[in-house]
């Protein structure tokens, strides 16, 4: 990696930190710059013209050029690395759990924290506090759904920790701010242990 | 390829058409087994032990393997191909539009087609009736980044069609069936007959 890397971020963001996650357990150095979501410090024009124009973050700058997306980016930092299956199947299958993190996982446990662990449930709007239901199900199923693939298994795919399981950590190993019960997901929480002993990991901040 | 390839959809989603088109621009075979959704038939004891324990379509079996979640699969079909750029940058930029897609386009316009085309607005229930406004903001904001995007852009990455563009087109293609208006973005229309155009191309159903 010629360019330098710099990560667009908000330190208590999960998606924030898988990149940085990454980066540490390849020993990639990462120049960090924040922002805070919540004074909506990445919807700013400036930002909008020459970050992201999703107005969202994490994003991953390479150069001179700009990588949106947290899978996205740490695909690019570990594309070829031992974090990125060898064969076909098994790297298809690593990118199957990094679409279910962000389509099952995310948007429930990760939406969940953000609105009782920061917004506040008393700020919520009633769009937002209908979907708290619905958002706790769906989280609950996409833990149980871990913990029975856990079951079997040491590591999402194959036999070495992947992508898979740095995206999916970031945000399970905080789900409790959300007020999931990880102690139900008992072979959850020995693979979190696992992650959190690999050589180079970093905490989440 | 080796080993034989069967798609496990419904002909009217737009995740399983995905794959279908990957499949059919690199002239792949893949024999096809429907199942229809409003009829649970993707929850069934069966297809959750033996297809996909997340009970959702659609499901790329390789062989005795079996791969959910659309980009994944689409990823395992095209890897090493044309449509999956060379450079890692580009390869990560492709990845980048695969999980916005995910994230910001199909929850919103995927979901809005579904509730409006199939489920009936009448039989919604409060807490979809509730995001129906949220999910039009957001579906609308993806086409205008997209918009954006092309107005500059032949393609989603670099100077030829990658995956980016076949998943991106098979619920924008249809977008108007959950009410959202194409002509309001000139540059998509442009895109969509350039998708449409391409050589092996087939149609959604």
């Amino acid at each position: 990696m010629d360019e330098k890397l710099v990560l667009h971020e908000d330190p208590v963001s999960g998606n924030c930190y898988k990149i940085r996650l990454t980066a540490a357990l390849l020993g990639l150095p990462l120049e960090r710059k924040s922002y805070d979501i919540l004074k909506g410090e990445t919807r700013t024009p400036e930002f909008l013209s020459r970050v992201n124009a999703n107005g969202r973050i994490p994003v991953l700058q390479v150069g001179s050029r700009f990588l949106p997306e947290s899978g996205a980016a740490c695909f690019y930092l570990a594309d070829g690395s031992r974090l990125v299956p060898e064969d076909r199947f098994g790297r298809a299958d690593m990118l199957r759990w990094m679409f279910f993190e962000q389509y099952n996982h995310e948007p429930n446990i990760a939406t969940l924290r953000f609105w009782l662990a920061f917004v506040g449930e008393a700020n919520l709007s009633e769009a937002q506090r209908v979907q708290l239901g619905p958002k706790r199900a769906a989280g609950d199923a996409a833990l149980e759904l871990m913990d029975r693939h856990l079951a079997e298994h040491q590591w999402f795919v194959g036999e070495a920790p992947s992508l898979a399981d740095i995206v999916l950590y970031a945000y399970t190993h905080v789900a409790e701010g959300g007020g999931f019960r990880l102690a139900d997901h008992a072979h959850v929480c020995a693979w979190l242990d696992r992650v959190g002993n690999l050589p180079g990991y970093v905490p989440m901040g």
